[in-house]
């Protein structure tokens, strides 16, 4: 079975790279959360305002994962984050070696927090380490609340669930208590947000939380990323 | 470069299957559409309508495409559509021996238009051919109106591109038009539909076309296709 032995040597070359990764920002006292969703669930309008809100606060750079454009980028720059564009030219997830080229072209001793915004697919970003400390998912109440049972790798992969657009509940037909037992069913040590970004609700607990997260020793951090803070 | 040449191999493996998909079908005067979104675009809801509303009027049977659980298929057959799930068991997108495999399972001598809905994923599916005669993208007006600028090789490749969710048009910032001009820019021969599965607003003009389509020879089905009509 070559395909399998050489897709299997893909993903333990990425591991490696990852494991690189996140030793050297661990020693740099950097925290690294990875943000993943289905297109348009609303990862970069998120940013944005954790950006806005958190960026006296924190050193923040960002960096973009698109398979097109610069569009998220200039966003996320107006924000007020260092930021880089990765465009993959068609590939459907980040690897760890497009997150260590990116590094090189940010300044790490003014920051102590990285954002990774992934591509936008439930599925494939799953499966590939880029040096993250925690895992974001990002869900929101226009997409059906079938999603943790439908794509459950996501959410077994990650910390962190957010669960967005929480001022469209009133027009779409969305059980936010079924995703989240789903959710949990999947993953029991998922930490759970609910947030609008239209109106803020749940912003100020999810900076909070991500403030916490990226100040912290790096043992607590991993510990607040599972949930058990 | 043997990952190159392994991954070409794989699709030139899988377009000949979907050829053969494709012949066999054609003979037996059976249309075929593959349909793709994003996870929560509104690929089974919209084919729930369709289906009501084409079942006295075509023969159909709906291939439905899971990475788990088989609750769209679930879906599809209380709407009145003979129906096969297919379970990826993780993998991103639908490939053509899957297809070959669960056309074993329907009785080809009682249709002539069959659905197939693929994973959720606006990247992947894109590249994989299953036999289609046609393809659908759907996208929603939750989901942010920069879609087609920044997922463009789905755009590209398929013929019918679907505006799903019109009825939340008043409540998020979302420019039709806009997406209209960029979905063009890429594929100026994309059909478009703007509908609310909500209000049943534009449904009649799809499931038309749909049936137009289906009941079609083959040469002008394929012009349908591509927006000749």
């Amino acid at each position: 079975m070559p395909k399998v032995t050489i897709a299997q040597n893909i993903l333990a070359a990425n591991d490696s790279i990852a494991e690189e990764i996140q030793q050297s920002l661990t020693e740099r006292g950097i925290r690294t959360i990875n943000m993943m969703s289905s297109p348009g669930a609303g990862k970069t309008t998120l940013l944005e305002q954790t950006v806005k809100r958190l960026r006296e606060k924190a050193g923040i750079a960002v960096i973009e994962g698109d398979i097109e454009t610069s569009a998220d980028a200039e966003r996320m720059e107006a924000a007020g984050a260092e930021t880089v564009q990765i465009n993959t030219r068609g590939a459907c997830h980040l690897e760890a070696h497009m997150i260590r080229d990116a590094l090189t072209q940010i300044d790490l001793s003014s920051i102590n927090l990285l954002i990774i915004e992934n591509i936008g697919n439930l599925v494939c970003p799953s499966a590939w380490n880029l040096g993250e400390d925690c895992r974001v998912v990002i869900v929101s109440t226009t997409e059906g609340d079938d999603k943790p049972a439908k794509y459950p790798q996501m959410f077994a992969a990650s910390q962190i669930m957010i669960v967005n657009k929480l001022d469209l509940l009133l027009y779409v037909d969305y059980d936010v208590e079924k995703v989240k037992r789903q959710a949990l069913a999947i993953n029991p040590h998922l930490r759970i947000f609910e947030v609008s970004c239209r109106t803020g609700l749940g912003l100020d607990a999810w900076c909070e939380w991500l403030l916490t997260f990226a100040t912290h020793p790096i043992e607590d951090a991993i510990s607040i990323g599972r949930g058990a803070i």
